[in-house]
């Protein structure tokens, strides 16, 4: 069989990969437009990111586009016709943890007391006793919105410190224990006005799109800290701005962007200055970055070309 | 009965601590030397973190010293004589949660991916091939130097991540479930080679001054990680600062110090200058500083002074 594999994400892990692969698979790696052409032809496999009806035409023997990651929003359902689409996660327990940091930073308020540290000044309650002492996660209400891989990962590990949680979800359901309670987007209100801190993972669809503005983020309230790893633009950026600027909400921890840069990681993540205020945590969306996400992900692929090979059924198999 | 209380992190608290009081209790609030001991001469209780011969002489009918944090070192052991000396603790949960934040932060040198941010560079594994992909707690084998409540507390959590563990501690032994091993200080260069984060939560004591070195630096090696929450000298300052600076390891968290400020806060924390480094998160002994560590220490508080009203057994009696 031959699998070539377009996403440079996988590349610090290409003896991982291939030594999982079924003996005599041949792999081809390629991430200029050309020579993912040129490798395509003869491909029963193709492992990335992107499908087009150009690969489809130049690849007739292929039986497999396998994501690399979760998001299928760079396959094109006409090109597929009988080809098999699967992705996959593993995500979700290194963004659980981003979204942990965040959250103890944020409501604890210790990049600024990094920061002042650094000019000798203990900005501590200890020593002023105008400033509160900050609450610990042990007393966090959580709301989320948005309650898939990610946020049951989150939640799981959040119990472990003492949280307190609940949801908005698409369904209105919630497929995780020990939640105050979930309901679907009509309880937003709700769930802003009962949380300390709101964690958004949910999917950037029409009905999620600008979800979190203006008056949410004002019923979040001034202690309040807002965790965003989904995408962007389900949180109105300048009203999210605003908020962080004018001290209405008391943080904000932003992993995903409202611009993305060009391919050589240079450019602005928004066209609000974000990075102009001390109460933001600005990241490049890498909440899920790390070597036991992409690990999972080879095992994920390797287990799915060798399902293909034995003619066994594959795992995490998209319609779209 | 009449409470002298002098600490003043107690302040914010006094209401949910004079509730929590025997009916009758009266309290004095006062902090300057001459209130204290003009308050302490009719005083059955001080809460507080001192105790000395001359304010043991002017209050010769005190009964119990009830230290509102663990620390007993401003104890005056020689005017004790009879009277009952009690500590609490309380802040071990919310210093495992600062223990989490910096090892995620660390590992992951997300404080490095925001400053790059701000200044509108992508700084991630996903833009620049030659940048590693961080570990998730997940696959951290952890550290501890010392297992008291506060390494137990951060071991807790730290497994929820699916983190690995050993620890040396002063006994050998430790009181906690799932660690790879324990062992005592003579096993500290193991410790360290087998470990990616060490965790110092240790007492200072003449044996553990001093207690991580240049060479034990060396030995946590370049992806190491260091957290001190315990005391700023169980680690020597100049090795330390020199590892950091040099890269022999990769960071490290400090929320203990070499120097303590004046008493408005000002000050540097040490002579080498930590603050100019991009690797070293400082926070002025913070640790443990939240609304929830002084909740539990009022409940203490309050059940040892309700128990010496009512003749019954007091808590965490401490023998000086």
């Amino acid at each position: 069989m031959r699998v070539v594999i377009t996403d440079p994400n996988l590349r610090p892990l290409s003896d991982e990969l291939e030594s999982l692969l079924p003996v005599g698979t041949e792999t081809v790696w390629a991430t200029t437009s050309d020579a993912v052409l040129e490798a395509l032809v003869d491909a029963d496999v193709l492992v990335g990111p992107a499908f087009t009806q150009e690969m489809a035409e130049i690849a007739p023997g292929i039986r497999l586009v396998q994501v690399a990651g979760a998001g299928t929003d760079r396959i094109d359902a006409k090109a597929l016709d009988g080809i098999i689409l699967a992705n996959t996660y593993n995500h979700e327990n290194s963004i659980a943890e981003y979204i942990v940091w965040a959250l103890i930073a944020l409501r604890r308020q210790l990049p600024q007391a990094d920061a002042a540290l650094r000019q000798g000044r203990w900005l501590s309650p200890v020593y002023d006793a105008a400033l509160p002492q900050p609450h610990s996660l042990a007393s966090a209400s959580i709301g989320f919105v948005g309650l898939g891989h990610i946020g049951r990962a989150a939640w799981r590990v959040l119990r472990a410190f003492g949280a307190e949680g609940q949801a908005v979800t698409g369904s209105g359901r919630a497929d995780a224990d020990g939640l105050n309670w979930a309901g679907d987007t009509s309880q937003l209100s709700r769930l802003l006005n009962e949380s300390d801190a709101v964690v958004v993972s949910a999917p950037l669809t029409d009905a999620t799109r600008g979800i979190v503005g203006a008056a949410e983020l004002k019923t979040l309230g001034r202690d309040g800290v807002l965790v965003n790893v989904a995408r962007g633009p389900l949180v109105q950026e300048q009203a999210l701005y605003d908020a962080l600027r004018d001290r209405t909400i008391r943080g904000a921890a932003l992993d995903v962007w409202y611009s993305y840069p060009s391919p050589d990681g240079q450019g602005k993540p928004a066209t609000a200055p974000f990075g102009e205020l001390d109460n933001v945590l600005l990241t490049p969306h890498v909440s899920g970055i790390t070597r036991q996400t992409f690990l999972g992900r080879v095992q994920d692929i390797a287990a799915n070309i060798t399902a293909l090979a034995q003619g066994n059924e594959l795992r995490n198999v998209v319609q779209l």
